[in-house]
C-alpha cells in the first residue's frame, strides 16, 4: 500500500461524508465514525449497502497481519445493497437494481488479465483492494462497514432477485473464492472433490461442489460439525486427525480444495489425490508451506492456488447461485457486536458467517 | 521393495546366466560379473543390449539414497538394443528390431492407470523397476549394464531407424522425463517454456521444447554452458545467481520444468510464471520443498510433478524424436569406466551424458 498516487486535487475535490464502522488504529476495536468517498463520477453509482459480511481477512487486515494498514480503516469486501444513486454516463444500472461488490473496486482495465476478465490477477498495478487501498482518485478506500458505496459501474455485480441480499453478500468472497476453483478445475459429475475445513470459506465450497455435481467429501479436524456438512451436500464427512482417513481415501480425489490456513501436512493430503489431481489453496497461509516433492511426482499431481475471481467469473457465480437457491448460512449481527464477532471468528465460533446489518451503522 | 513374491518354483526355474556390471552391496563400485535372468517365456523376448545410459537415479540407488536397495544390483534404464530372440507367442516384434527399454519392464496391467497406458503411476501394486525390483517371477530385476535382457514385449519400445542407437539409448529416461511434462502442459508454438537445470535432463527439454515450437529459456546458475544451451535450441540463458533474472523475467513463462533435485528458492521461480503457469518438478528432491503460498495464489499458479511417461507416451515421444532428429549429447565410455563416470556425474562433468558401449561389457 503505498499513498503516492494522492494529489491535492484529489484531496481537495468535494467528497461525500458516509457514516462508517472503522478501525482507528492497527489492532484497534472498530467504532463508529464517518469517512469521506468520493463524489459520484461519470460512471460512478452509489449503493445504500444493505449487508456486509465480516471475512476472517478483514481481521488481519486491522491486525496488520498481511503488512501495514491504511488507517482509519473500514473493513467489508462482501457487500450487498441497492442502487440509489447513477453518475450521468452510467449505463449498467439504474436506481433500485440489486447489487454487489466483492474484494476489489478497480483495476487497470488494460493489461492482458483485466482484458481477459481475471482482474483479480491485474498486472497493472494489480487490482484496487476495496478497502485498505488507493483508488485512482487518489484517495484511500473504505469498505462495506458502511452506510453507502461509491464505485464504478463496471465493479458491481447483479444479486439474482430470488437470493435474500444479507446471505448473499458473503458470496461476494466466500462465494466467488470457491466457485472459481471448482469451476476452473472442473468440479462436476464424475468428479469427486474434498473440501477441507468447513468454516466460512468450507461450507460455501461444499453447497457449490454439489450443486455443480460433484461427489463431495468434507476433510474437517473432527466430526464435530458433520452433521452440518452432510445436510449441506456433502455426500461424506471425515475426521482429519484419524490417521484412517489418510489411507482409506488414498488416491480418491480429482480435486481437493484447502480453505484451511492453519499449518497442515499438506503432503499427506495429496496423498489422497488420483492421477492428474489438484489441491487448490485459497487461504493464504502465513507461513511456506512445505510438501513432498514425491508425492507431486507419483502422480502428476499439482499443488495450486487460486485467489478470489474476475469480474465475469463473479457474476457467472452469482447466476448459478441464484438458479440453484444458493447463499451463505449467516448469523445477522447489529454493527456494534462488529469486536464481538471478531472475537467470535478467531475463537472459530461462527456458523458459518457473520453479515452486519447497515441500517444498524 | 519386498521378496514376499519370490517363490521356489520360480527360483528354481531353468535360467539364462547374463554378463553385467554390478554393484554387489551397496555404495560398492560396480565391478563384472553374471546374473541370472528368466529363460525366454512365451510373450518374452531377448534384447541384445547395445547401449546403457547411466542416469543419476543409477548412482542414488547403489548408494541407497531412496532406500533399501536389492543386491547385487545392475543398475540401467536407458537402453538400446536388437531384439535377438523371440518367445513363441510374441507378435509385437521379430528378430533384428531395433528396441530399448526405460524405467519399468511391467506392471499390473489391470488399474486404470495402466489401462489408459499410464504404467508409470500403477496403483495395482506399482509398476516394476527395470532393476532393483522383483519381478512377476519372483526374481530381482536387473537393468541395462548387461549384455542382454529379457523382458515382456510390451514393454519394449521401437527405436526410428534414423536414430543412433548410443545416442537414443537416454531418450528411454531422460528424453521421456521431459518430453511427458512438456507435452501434458502444452509447449508448443506460441508458449514460452523455462527449462531449470542444464544436464543430462536439461538438454533433452530444451531440444525437445524447441522442435515443439516453444520460445525455450534455460535458467542455469550460471552462464558457463550458455553457448551449448543457445547450440541446442534455447531463445534465451540466463543465470539464476543474478537477482535481475528474477525481476526481468517476472510473469514470464507458461511453463517452467525444474530439472534440479538441489534445494531451490521455488517460490522465487513461480513468480517467473504468468496467470496460469505451471511449474513441473521432474527430479527428486531428497529434502521436502517449501513455496509461499502467496506466490501460488495470486496468478492461479501450480507446482507439479511428473515423473517418466507410460509405454504410449514413450514411443510418441522416439516417434518424435525420430522425426526431429533429436538424441542425447553423450560420451561413449566403455564399462569399465562406470566407476569414473559415476564420481564425473557427480561432480557435474558430463556434456550430457554418459552411455555405456554394451559390448565392453
Amino acid at each position: 500500500m503505498t499513498n503516492t498516487a494522492i494529489t491535492n486535487d484529489a484531496t481537495q475535490a468535494p467528497t461525500r461524508t458516509v457514516a462508517a464502522y472503522a478501525a482507528p488504529a492497527a489492532n484497534s476495536p472498530l467504532r463508529r465514525t464517518t469517512v469521506e468517498r468520493r463524489a459520484v463520477g461519470e460512471h460512478d453509482i452509489v449503493i445504500d449497502v444493505r449487508f456486509s459480511g465480516i471475512c476472517h481477512s478483514d481481521i488481519h487486515q486491522v491486525g496488520e497481519d498481511w503488512g501495514t494498514g491504511i488507517f482509519p480503516m473500514v473493513p467489508g469486501h462482501e457487500i450487498a445493497g441497492v442502487v440509489s444513486e447513477t453518475g450521468p454516463g452510467v449505463t449498467k444500472w439504474k436506481v433500485g437494481d440489486r447489487v454487489g461488490v466483492g474484494c476489489f473496486v478497480d483495476s487497470c482495465r488494460e493489461c492482458d488479465n483485466c482484458v481477459s476478465g481475471l482482474q483479480q490477477y491485474c498486472t497493472g498495478g494489480g487490482m484496487t483492494p476495496t478497502y485498505n487501498g488507493i483508488g485512482r482518485d487518489g484517495r484511500p478506500t473504505y469498505g462495506g462497514y458502511s452506510a453507502e458505496l461509491v464505485v464504478d459501474e463496471g465493479y458491481a455485480l447483479r444479486i439474482p432477485d430470488n437470493l435474500p441480499l444479507d446471505a448473499a453478500a458473503p458470496l461476494l468472497c466466500a462465494g466467488i473464492t470457491l466457485y472459481s476453483p471448482l469451476a476452473h478445475w472442473g468440479a462436476g459429475p464424475g468428479k469427486k472433490v474434498a473440501i477441507v475445513g468447513l468454516g466460512g470459506l468450507g461450507h460455501m465450497g461444499v453447497k457449490i461442489a454439489h450443486a455443480l455435481g460433484a461427489d463431495v467429501t468434507v476433510l474437517s479436524q473432527s466430526l464435530r460439525k458433520r452433521e452440518d456438512g452432510l445436510k449441506l451436500g456433502a455426500d461424506d464427512y471425515r475426521a482429519t486427525s484419524d490417521p484412517a482417513t489418510f489411507t482409506e481415501l488414498a488416491g480418491r480425489f480429482d480435486l481437493i480444495v484447502n480453505t484451511v490456513s492453519a499449518d497442515l501436512d499438506l503432503s499427506a493430503y495429496l496423498g489422497l489425490l488420483r492421477v492428474d489431481g489438484t489441491m487448490v489453496q485459497v487461504g493464504a497461509p502465513e507461513k511456506p508451506v512445505t510438501v513432498n516433492a514425491h508425492a507431486l511426482l507419483t502422480g502428476r499431481r499439482s499443488l495450486a492456488g487460486s485467489m478470489i475471481g474476475g469480474l465475469p467469473e463473479t457474476q457467472e457465480m452469482l447466476d448459478f447461485c441464484g438458479e440453484h437457491g444458493i447463499a451463505a448460512e449467516i448469523e445477522l449481527i447489529g454493527a456494534d457486536r462488529i469486536n464481538e464477532a471478531y472475537e467470535r471468528v478467531l475463537a472459530g465460533d461462527v456458523r458459518y458467517r457473520f453479515v452486519i446489518d447497515a441500517a444498524t451503522i
